[in-house]
């Protein structure tokens, strides 16, 4: 729900000014603005709903849910993230990084962490999978902008208007630098892996997944 | 936080387009829109951490205050007011009190409700607090439709657009209608409280200065 608003609120004309978004029409092309501003803040406003109202969990641990859940989307995380984006001013490749791992891998990090909340997991195995998550969601950021060059028909279902002007990796690296450093950041994403105890080879196949594709 | 992201969401050209609130410049008219979206994202997101990581309550009080609080502004609530307020189609007066009552009424009611909570109140005392909180809203809206008309000068520094093209009391029950329905549901909003224990002189207060206004 938190990843669905983001999208709709993202593809507004006011933000990234989208048509599309995986391939079909954006929900403000199909409604209107007012009501994707709305769809998007009801979105964010039931996550939190659903996650005080679920039975499975004890009150600890919704709190717990909930305070990761804002906190990695809220000002030190995603929309962070997107605030810097829409600023529009040049950045360095450490900020560019740090904009990606906000905006990209601070939701990424909440999944994992909500899960290690709920498998009642100690903070020695949730870092790692916290830092494992937050490099993985940057390596995705960077193939996105590589997709955007090789594979600027595809454009992966976006329209974007704005895409062009923003900081990118191959703007700051070229198309080989771009692709190796996606390559070192998934090897690191699976590094932190080695240090989580049990059987991580799903989340190794999913940051491969984010990074060996063609759309 | 919640009320403030809702007037900044309110304000946008797709929303009410309004370029003053409380005479001043609107947020997307001193920085933009997309930042506007952005803040008033944060404001939402950042008060459900902020309840989630108070400590002067247990972690069942933070969960039945963050379910109060996204039940009160979400679907059920404010912005399902806000989303049949937005449809600009005409409605009965028995829907526009529903959508006032959801639209201001469900906020003032997440406020009552949320410190019954903290006070360890029964569904005794919450339930007529409640009916006091959602009837004060909707007095508070009938009056701002009547002021519109008797202080067109003053618009309480707002500056809509769409306003005019709104349903309004004072076009379903004209000047003098309108101003009886206010001190009608105003005393039905205070009847309320007598069903309550303790002092509640100033709600009663609260609710006459939200009716008992020029601006």
């Amino acid at each position: 729900m938190i990843h669905t608003y983001s999208l709709i609120h993202d593809d507004l004309p006011a933000m990234d000014n989208d048509d599309l978004r995986r391939g079909k029409p954006t929900l403000h092309k199909v409604f209107d603005e007012g009501q994707a501003i709305l769809a998007g803040d009801l979105l964010l406003t039931e996550a939190f709903r659903y996650l005080s109202e679920c039975s499975l969990y004890t009150a600890e641990e919704k709190v717990r849910l909930i305070q990761t859940l804002s906190t990695r989307s809220g000002g030190q995380g995603m929309i962070g993230g997107q605030a810097i984006d829409l600023l529009g001013i040049e950045l360095s490749q450490e900020a560019l990084d740090r904009l990606h791992s906000l905006k990209t891998g601070a939701l990424m990090a909440a999944a994992v962490e909500m899960g290690a909340i709920v498998a009642g997991a100690d903070s020695q195995t949730t870092a790692p999978l916290s830092r494992f998550a937050l490099k993985a969601g940057l390596a995705f950021q960077i193939i996105d902008d590589l997709l955007d060059v090789t594979h600027p028909e595809n454009k992966h279902g976006k329209d974007s208007d704005s895409k062009n002007d923003k900081n990118t990796y191959v703007t700051l690296l070229g198309t080989e630098g771009t692709q190796k450093m996606a390559a070192q950041v998934l090897q690191e994403a699976i590094k932190e892996l080695a240090a989580v105890p049990g059987d991580f080879a799903p989340l190794k196949a999913l940051a491969e997944t984010l990074v060996f594709r063609t759309t």
